[in-house]
């Protein structure tokens, strides 16, 4: 940490920092400059300590100089990490992994069929919301316990892991028993509370960025989970709320490649919240595996007008399959590779 | 619910969307225009409604026309709501609320001394974190049910009701049994559990506006707590997230007339998180209670260089001394009052 | 300025920063860490080198420890400018200045008719556009030069000194010749061809901050003007770009304090766009002057429904005069007045 | 245009209403509703109609249902529009334009140079600023015409066409002289009197979106120049302003299908400035490709550390060669080419 002193601070002034900082059990070392002074804080940065220092006499301003995480960060972990998320499946690999399904669960049927529909054209992890945030008490909020054996139906049909949406401690063992990812989704992304009993467990946790998350945030929520012990984090990026109105969030395509330069954890891009219009939904996704993204997650429901949430984003069958050849010639340029099923649809 | 439609649209394009629009139980009402060809929705709304129509093909926009919350809408409940918090002081009449003290409750003698401090300056709302949400697992994070015990030793010893954040459901009973008012902190708008089982208690509740929370999205979550029949609900202003760097968040002026406008519910400004600079603090509330705050919190520290948390946003005794004697200025001019001890203080 | 070097360099690596740095006239001081090496730069800042030394191997960060900017700063000139707009108005000192008027000038009696209703309630500078920045082409540009005679005629009429909008070099003199301040819009912060060309002349110059200017650059956008001689120098907060929805802008508050503490020049609220909302004009004008506003820009129209701009956001005579009732009351608890004829008329 | 009113508007204000819409020489089409009325407007929309009509007393909300815009729609214009940038190169069309070279200008060798090295790469055309917008008056300002001399020297060398772009009024004819398109920076996306102005040229122009630029005000401001008669406008997404400090600003990747879905125009990806940082500069490019971006803008300097401006985001020689191959790989995917010699370069 490097304290930046203003030139009025006398002598005296500057002790007393020093002082401070030695309270703290770390050492100061001071530059007496023309124009400011700067006092080097030498010994281990503790995320207080920043406030504490700007709030001294004569202190303009508190740089850090480490990055607050340890366990999520590429300094101390170089290789990429990969997650087993079972089945067969895995995700930070070569081969990129896409999730796809209908934003809730509606009943046993429509997720059997949508399961079917999106493996066939290549997905090979099946999401399904049994719980739902919606920003009114009055929307469907999902079918609860009733959807995750729905859920459970579907990857037993289909060979396909799952992943779902907790929202809530409570219902933590319920989806740990059926699902084989739990996703934290965008407002619970600093539900600390949420973030260290997903920590305890040993199942992949997909964590998405918050609406107004940073990158720094975002990865220490991310080191929430790990510092808890469970080293199974997936990241994604499922856009940012910005002055635009043109579309429901703003993609952040730059937030792949930094999460990635950063964090040795893979990096999952979601196009459908990333735009939230059908419309934008292919070229975004086709934009991120470019950049690097190690999947993607999408919205799919055989009839988008009858969807009992996020129809606006949710693909057709016929689109996504669409989608899906288009995305294997990119992940075929940037030299990542679909499921069976799906590299042969693409090649098509 | 007024969609606008395409004019590539043909008459049997019009009929798909008429008759999608009678499924719902609704009536449709075609205004066959030149350029475009509007529909009238006839019916309640609900919020899955917009998506779905927006999915139709030809359909260009839909617009609600209604609010899409009830309960906490000014036009169902014109006039204001007060909310009884306790041993005599009430948030929304003509008496201001003020409520202060540290960001975290470090230990029993703490607290106690800055509830007298604040007390004596003109508070009368006591406020100290026992559970604090913080961006890093390795900061402090509250001392827990230890914190709320000093708390109440706190509120015995003065007189004053208290007010602290609840994260997570599990430890509602616990804060239920010390605290006055529960406070939802701003990561924890749309956490829409706990909003839930806040709306199942009597007790009065404190929900701050997210960092990136849209004031219709606010006003939603006060909806869900007032739809599981709790009336007490204090909205809380303290700052969005822009593009600016200069101050930790942006304080949102605009917010609390607005806010006062579509809803019945109290107001209260919280210029401490709404800059995160000492310097700022008593300007803004100031302004805050000009514009029409039914009160303030404030975080106050004996020593906010060794606070444990929010020291760069935390007053001293005698700044929060000195920002009182202002405020009180303020609050004449406005023709609110504030508390028998801050108003003789005041009139020093 | 301080360079943080990564852990990684070697004393080769080191050697070549503190080359790069001694070619640039600087000297070099290192500190070498367990974790990171500090170098600090000890030499006059330069705007380009920050980006130099950020492209070096191994330099992780780089931080600046002065201000960019010299002649705005209070550091360098601690106490407040009062700027001398002429007929008797000056800007920045005990009396508040009110700037009101409509949006645009329509023709000679709309002007000179505005002009007396708004100085009879208290206004002291006459605002009127005669060249309107207008998001599309199709809409209404302003009467250009007419415009600026008939705002000279209200000028005449009123004795009240004028202030109106220049958008291109090319009618500066056009501009100097009727208006007794210019004001540059949000949307020309940073048009720097135009802001040297104001800082040529003497006259008082108005600066808006632009919708996504942050607080450096709008001082920056100042230090442009005094650095070629003019310091006659107004700001003024007029609201930013966010992603609230239910407001044009989001006026920021934070703004005012900040601006005059870290600048010695008067800055003045335009709550008019900060809001876009009539409802909200009042309380948020309130708020300003509570918050330290030196004065306010109001836009104000007999007819709102018939303003070829902005009626949205204009004000009737009334509730301008209302307006200025409440506005007095908080003056008055500020410390501040406001003009003869306001003065009386708050009093009433 | 589409008005809605409240529930307590009475016949006769709605009376007022239907007879304000008549005297702009509209029809009113009124459907009164239970909860609420509508009023639907028929006849030529016009900007000012908005504002006027939301400031009737009960219009509770006013919905635009036509697009601000005519020249710039795809609805008017169907085919993708295909612009000629001389010597050979065309914009829009299945050759991507990728236009390269240093920030600043900083003397003929190193334009030459860089010219040559970027063409080897597979550039075809050469870009350089002459006028440099800067946030501090005390920075490098650009050469000027000198400037334009040397990158026309280059021009001639090469045989690539060149842009740069254009602040002021004053230079248009210089600019016009030297360089085959005209470049409109962000900070000058709204300054309409320039856009005028290069309106009424027939040169190219490359409109880059503001920091804080909405899709549809980005399309107005093409509008202004298209409105003059000039057709040959190029749009260029060149990354917005957000909460996130990670990177100097976010590319805004969903900008790019969406723009290309409203406009027929070609749009341009700007990733060097749209990331700031020379990391994320290639990925980004490649992402921007795939999602159907009709060229690259990059910034390249020979030595990054020694670079007059914009260092921190500019590709070595070395490494914008290694951008192009991946590029090239992209491009394929998506069934678009580059010019010949980045072609063949792509190859290898």
């Amino acid at each position: 940490m490097i304290i930046v002193v203003s030139p009025a601070a006398t002598p005296e002034d500057l002790d007393v920092i020093v002082r401070r900082i030695e309270e703290t059990g770390r050492q100061a070392h001071l530059s007496v400059g023309t124009e400011r002074s700067i006092i080097g804080v030498i010994g281990p940065d503790a995320p207080e300590l920043q406030d504490m220092f700007e709030t001294l006499p004569h202190v303009e301003s508190v740089h850090r100089v480490t990055k607050p995480y340890k366990l999520v960060s590429r300094e101390f972990h170089p290789a990429n990490t990969i997650v087993d998320v079972g089945k067969g499946v895995f995700v930070g690999g070569t081969e990129l992994a896409v999730m796809a399904g209908p934003c809730s669960i509606e009943n046993e049927d429509h997720i059997v069929e949508t399961a079917k529909a999106v493996q066939a054209a290549g997905a090979n992890i099946l999401r399904g919301g049994a719980y739902k945030p919606r920003s009114s008490p009055y929307a469907f909020r999902g079918l609860g316990e009733a959807g995750l054996r729905h859920l459970a139906t579907a990857s037993a049909e289909t060979g396909m892991p799952v992943i779902t949406e907790l929202m809530s401690v409570g219902d933590l063992d319920a989806v740990c028993r059926y699902s084989d990812v739990i996703q934290i989704g965008a407002r619970n992304m600093q539900n600390f509370i949420l973030l260290d009993e997903v920590g305890k467990v040993r199942k992949p946790v997909m964590l998405k960025r918050g609406l107004s998350g940073q990158i720094e945030e975002w990865l220490l929520a991310a080191e929430y989970i790990m510092a808890q012990g469970n080293p199974n984090v997936i990241l994604c990026e499922r856009g940012i709320r910005t002055f635009e109105t043109a579309y429901r969030n703003t993609f952040d395509i730059n937030a792949i490649p930094l999460a990635k330069e950063l964090s040795h954890l893979p990096v999952i891009a979601d196009p459908s919240h990333g735009t939230g219009k059908v419309g934008l939904v292919k070229p975004v996704a086709m934009g991120a595996i470019a950049a690097g993204a190690d999947g993607l997650m999408i919205e799919v429901h055989p009839n988008p007008d009858h969807a009992l949430s996020d129809g606006a984003q949710s693909l057709t069958y016929e689109r996504f399959a669409e989608m899906m050849r288009s995305v294997a010639r990119i992940a075929a340029a940037v030299e990542r590779t679909l499921s069976g099923v799906g590299a042969s649809a693409a090649a098509r």
